[in-house]
């Protein structure tokens, strides 16, 4: 017998005929001999709706009571999955944050996971109970409801399998699984079987949104094996899991790309000690994030300084910089709205030479031409001009013999 | 300095606008020196929302699991209060029935509160905090969500202010507070000032939908003042209040009325001892409650047994009905769903004889025949012909001069 933890995110759980659908796999599971957890979203759409009613309200809606506003929603949903439960004739029981516990600290809207006691569960558990969690929830020590910040079911569900030592985390969601690379501008992407923990956390943050990157964070540090799958078909998904032999002999696992920045170069600065920082700390003062930084020595101790931001952020991150130009007497100040971020990731470029020239050469090829360049241990980044995005995808995912051999 | 408990139903909360209105009324009474707990109900039609969505699962919803359902009404209207209210710049803090807590028993859906323990509270009126509580919700002794049944909300304000020994519970509705009698069939209806425990009592169990039954029987027992008006002007309202000499000296305080209920005459039963209880006992069992019971001796041993049910129970009650009727050998069973309960309160029938044949006398001059009549100590009921009711309600609201001496 296993203990299988089950995560159904706002799609899955978006009406009454979809919580139907949900009850009764995971009736099937239980049936199978399993002790079953279940965390669940919101019903699609509801957040965004509670949202908008604080923000008829107010622009900045107190952080502890928006908090309570929005958790609402999942409350919602795990009653109606245990009323459902329940009318197919299973033992189930649903548990708010506050009831499991799941303790946090007070940090509104983005609390972290302290501690889940697992005495209230196992004892359900022991009993044949089904127990239905709200995602996204939980209490502070001082009796506060705290939220772990959108897409937080993913984290919830991850914590849970990790302190009921879990046999396997399935989160559901309305995509097979993690893909070598976007299915909707590449024919021939391929889901992936098994990926790293590592790997995971570079695409998920590259935008191939699937998993939150705290939930494989979390995953990664408690060594939980999560399966990502859909909850609208049967088939096997994409195990996200420590790595082995088998992962390392594989060059690259993902190609992902993001539309989402924007380029923001101060020209022909005084290449000084410090400059960096200078440009970069009234930007963080601003809560603006900078993704990429890249920092040329062009001549005569002139430097070209170049970073992107988020589309969302650009206008913000222009103003802010435009005020740093004029004090470290920058020359000029240039911008691109329209680029895109190409990344490739796998564990195998840790071991194997080459894989950033055949990157550039395969891009070169097709006359794309790279503006700039970061690379992590496991994955290399490039910038190019955002009309380039789906063909960059395409050669560099036949380039890397991610397409499969049949 | 007051302790000022002020409730608003879901018609004042219905929308942000509204919820607005009552921010800026909860801060005109802490503006002038009131330490203020504000209880507040589910926006108006979100309940019914939500039981529509767990009847779709199932006829029968588990209760748990139901209760943890509704109570997200109250938990999103009472953050949206507070975060109306620190958008103003106020101190305020929203608290669930498990934060106050707010202790039941586990009877779902129509839990009895325990206690109300004020640690917690008295912690943030003390710190100047506006405390803003979610009506209708409590939490048993195990941890469980509960709630206190449809318009527990007010309870749940007149529990608190017992609780809390707050100077006044403040009422906010829809209408201006208690009158005679229904102003939309008697135009000469009139507010009423002050009424007692139990006159409230007979006059909301008769239909003068103002106040839930629950929260006037716990306001009797400890003795709350309560006062209810409306939050849409800044009228005064009814306060209702232990008895006092004034009040004694009124011998009709308001006449009600309800169209609701049914009539059911099982005729010529033998008169046996214990055929009420033959009768009776088939409709509790089927969880029919009767209201207005008659037995009449008709002639040779058989005897006339009369009582009324709601409409929505009609049908149920009279299969049941037809069932005992064969068994006891009843002639016939003759139904009426065209009746009318009119009633007449007020302390003063106690010591002022008279009443009963003033009413009857009215009634006979204007043609209305009574069909039933019942008593208690302070309401004579009496079930009329539908089609008489305005009549009736307004020659007695003249004939009992409540309609003022201006």
């Amino acid at each position: 017998m296993s203990l299988v933890v089950q995560k159904y995110g706002g799609t899955s759980m978006g009406s009454i005929e979809r919580i139907r659908n949900v009850a009764r796999r995971v009736a099937r599971s239980y049936d199978a001999g399993n002790d079953m957890v279940v965390v669940v979203s919101a019903m699609s759409g509801e957040t965004n709706k509670l949202v908008a009613l604080a923000n008829e309200i107010s622009d900045f809606p107190d952080s502890r009571e928006y908090d309570v506003l929005v958790a609402s929603g999942e409350q919602v949903s795990m009653s109606l999955l245990a009323i459902c439960l329940k009318s197919m004739g299973y033992k189930a029981k649903s548990y708010n944050g506050w009831q499991v516990p799941i303790l946090t600290d007070s940090a509104f809207s983005k609390a972290r996971i302290a501690q889940i006691p697992d005495t209230n569960m196992r004892a359900d558990l022991k009993e044949g109970t089904i127990i239905v969690v709200a995602g996204f929830q939980g209490v502070d020590a001082a009796g506060n409801i705290t939220t772990l910040g959108r897409g937080g079911s993913d984290t919830s569900a991850v914590a849970l399998a990790a302190a009921l030592k879990a046999d396997v985390c399935e989160i559901y969601t309305d995509v097979d699984g993690v893909y070598t690379t976007d299915p909707n501008i590449c024919d021939s992407a391929r889901k992936v079987e098994k990926v790293s923990y590592d790997e995971m956390l570079e695409l998920a943050s590259l935008g191939a949104k699937v998993l939150q990157i705290r939930s494989v964070e979390f995953a990664k540090k408690y060594n939980v094996n999560i399966h990502v799958r859909s909850s609208f078909n049967d088939n096997p998904g994409t195990m996200v899991t420590k790595e082995d032999k088998e992962m390392e002999s594989i060059l690259v696992s993902g190609i992902a790309y993001d539309k989402n920045e924007t380029k923001i170069a101060v020209m022909r600065v005084p290449d000084t000690p410090g400059i960096a920082a200078k440009i970069l700390s009234p930007l963080a003062d601003a809560n603006i994030s900078v993704d990429m930084i890249v920092q040329n020595v062009s001549e005569a101790g002139l430097t070209d300084f170049t970073f992107t931001v988020t589309k969302a952020d650009f206008k913000k991150a222009l103003a802010v910089t435009r005020e740093i130009a004029t004090e470290v007497a920058a020359e000029d100040l240039v911008t691109d709205e329209n680029i895109s971020k190409i990344s490739i990731v796998g564990l195998g470029m840790r071991s194997h030479a080459g894989v950033a020239t055949k990157m550039f050469q395969t891009l070169a090829k097709e006359g794309i031409n790279i503006q700039m360049i970061s690379t992590s241990e496991i994955k290399i980044s490039v910038i190019v001009d955002a009309k380039y995005t789906e063909l960059a995808v395409r050669v560099l995912h036949e380039a890397f013999g991610l397409a499969g051999g049949e």
